[in-house]
């Protein structure tokens, strides 16, 4: 209150609650359904429909670790929110809305305006408003909640898996992955596709900075699908997730995995690496009773999103690939573990 | 899976999922009401009772910003959570659980435990369990988000206070300021009160370490008072959000404000400042009708929380103190701003 007025030709330095309100509150959105009272209070208050949970989900996303120091910040406010929002379509909910936590080395006008532009244009294709948040000082750290609502016992859980089921992928995977090696410059990579491969394939880079969460088929399969998890470590890996969740084995058929046009010059041990261990795919892996097959074809037309068949559930335990030649063997149900 | 067995001598180090597993799965404590689904899925499942709202707060907090690197992990644990419970006391409603985001330069088992012995001794003092999190690697960073319930139209918004409204402050202000003024070694803190201070007051520490929130208070307040909100960054710049939501003025009485018996030695400028403008108090500041000053005294009461009447709400904007000997003059609202 006692600081000088500002000039048109020298604004004085934006504080905490001038970037907030620049950058993150919209007064001119309408109230969306299900938030009674968004930024601005304590708290925001969230009203999920009568009868209904809420389901959240938080990630925290570090430079460095899981973005470099100079990622495109609107890439980065897509991505930082579809990974969030990745975690309310394997449940299967639908959104309501997210927190945001953020700590910024220091305020940068332009890098938040991008960053802004990238998240606020996902959260609004899927009806999904910034209802609070917090803004600090420090290495840059991006802390999104989401929120979403389900009917009880709709829930696409981990353990929820049985055996006989059918195992399901939504899209598919690897491609992520192939882009991360081209930008790291690893020689697999490099060697098969040549130097020019992110250019000429921009889909490959769109793959790693903006992955689509599977949000209409997450909420077509609840109350249908058995169990659900999204693909943020690799396949074998978050599979393994269902396996011990729900105390069962899997055999997936390798030649039923869909494989990019990009993975298709790859040598086949590199292929299968990018398509089993990849990470960062953010699609959905689910199983369902087999006498649901037409019902998940229905599901994977009405929310437009393509889902292939890949293998079953068994009740031995253990990770199996199939072969194209019947060859059995086991695989690894590694991910990608930040203190490995 | 392809990991050697373990010996005895040599414990493989903590993966990211054993770490979780260790310090904050905890698989004796019995399912809280109100958590469908905790830890372990790609969502926590909340299940607010019938015909309630869901309250929701965020807040970062970062090493060097909001705590210093030597910080006692316990104490830590305490404060982190501390915080957001405030946010939902300031607020009205009960907590239903919590998140927790952790970013950790490395896997350090001993500050991990200490640091969930604070968090879950405050945690389980509340009914507030861990329902999901994520834990990555990079510079120490912790982001709660944590959920409550109220009834529709019980919540303390800081937009409803009403001219001619009473304003009060629970509890009282300035010792956390001066315990950190003590604790960096500031001089008109340490002229006044000696550099022994914090040892033969650890109730100033304590205040500084380990806040109270005022859940309590908080609930028997909802649907009882109008506005109110906790302090965080100074009474008068808290005080402030509330006049701006509010679109009205405040008075405060000084020689009303509770003064801690480690604040009396203090010059009156200093001792004011603290009062005023200290920061870290997480003290519930809030108003309601004059009506109701019997009701406020019973809620007081009834959560066992000291409450103060300091001053009241007018139409005319502007904050003003009100001194002993009648004079008014005007206080600046200003808090703390990260980026100021």
């Amino acid at each position: 209150m006692n600081a000088p007025a500002p000039s048109p030709e020298t604004p004085r330095p934006a504080g905490e609650f001038d970037l907030i309100r620049r950058h993150f509150q919209r007064p001119g959105q309408p109230g969306a359904p299900g938030v009674a009272l968004g930024i601005g209070d304590d708290c925001a208050l969230l009203a999920p429909r009568a009868g209904h949970q809420l389901a959240v989900s938080t990630d925290m996303l570090v430079e460095g670790r899981h973005f470099l120091p100079d990622a495109d910040p609107a890439a980065l406010g897509h991505k930082a929110l579809a990974v969030n929002l990745s975690d309310l379509a394997a449940m299967g909910a639908r959104p309501l809305g997210f927190t945001l936590a953020l700590a910024l080395p220091d305020a940068n006008e332009a890098w938040l305006a991008a960053f802004a532009s990238g998240l606020f244009a996902l959260a609004d294709a899927h009806a999904c408003p910034l209802v609070g948040g917090d803004t600090t000082r420090g290495p840059l750290n991006l802390c999104i909640t989401v929120f979403g609502e389900l009917r009880p016992g709709h829930a696409l859980r981990r353990d929820a898996a049985q055996a006989g089921d059918d195992l399901y992928l939504s899209g598919r995977t690897g491609e992520a992955r192939l882009a991360l090696a081209l930008l790291r410059g690893e020689a697999w990579a490099l060697d098969t596709l040549g130097p020019l491969a992110l250019k000429t394939r921009p889909e490959l880079r769109q793959r790693l900075d903006r992955p689509t969460p599977r949000l209409a088929l997450g909420q077509a399969l609840a109350g249908l699908a058995h169990a659900a998890i999204d693909v943020s470590d690799g396949l074998a890996g978050d599979l393994g997730h269902i396996l011990n969740a729900s105390h069962l084995g899997a055999e997936i058929r390798l030649d039923a995995l869909p494989v990019a046009p990009a993975l298709q010059p790859l040598p086949p041990a590199q292929q299968e690496d990018c398509l089993l261990h990849g990470g960062d795919d953010y699609e959905l892996l689910f199983t369902a009773a087999p006498d649901k097959r037409e019902a998940i074809e229905a599901a994977a037309r009405d929310s437009a999103t393509p889902v292939t068949r890949i293998g079953c559930l068994m009740a031995p335990p253990g990770l199996w690939l199939v072969q194209a030649d019947g060859q059995r063997r086991p695989v690894a149900a590694r991910g990608f573990d930040h203190f490995g």
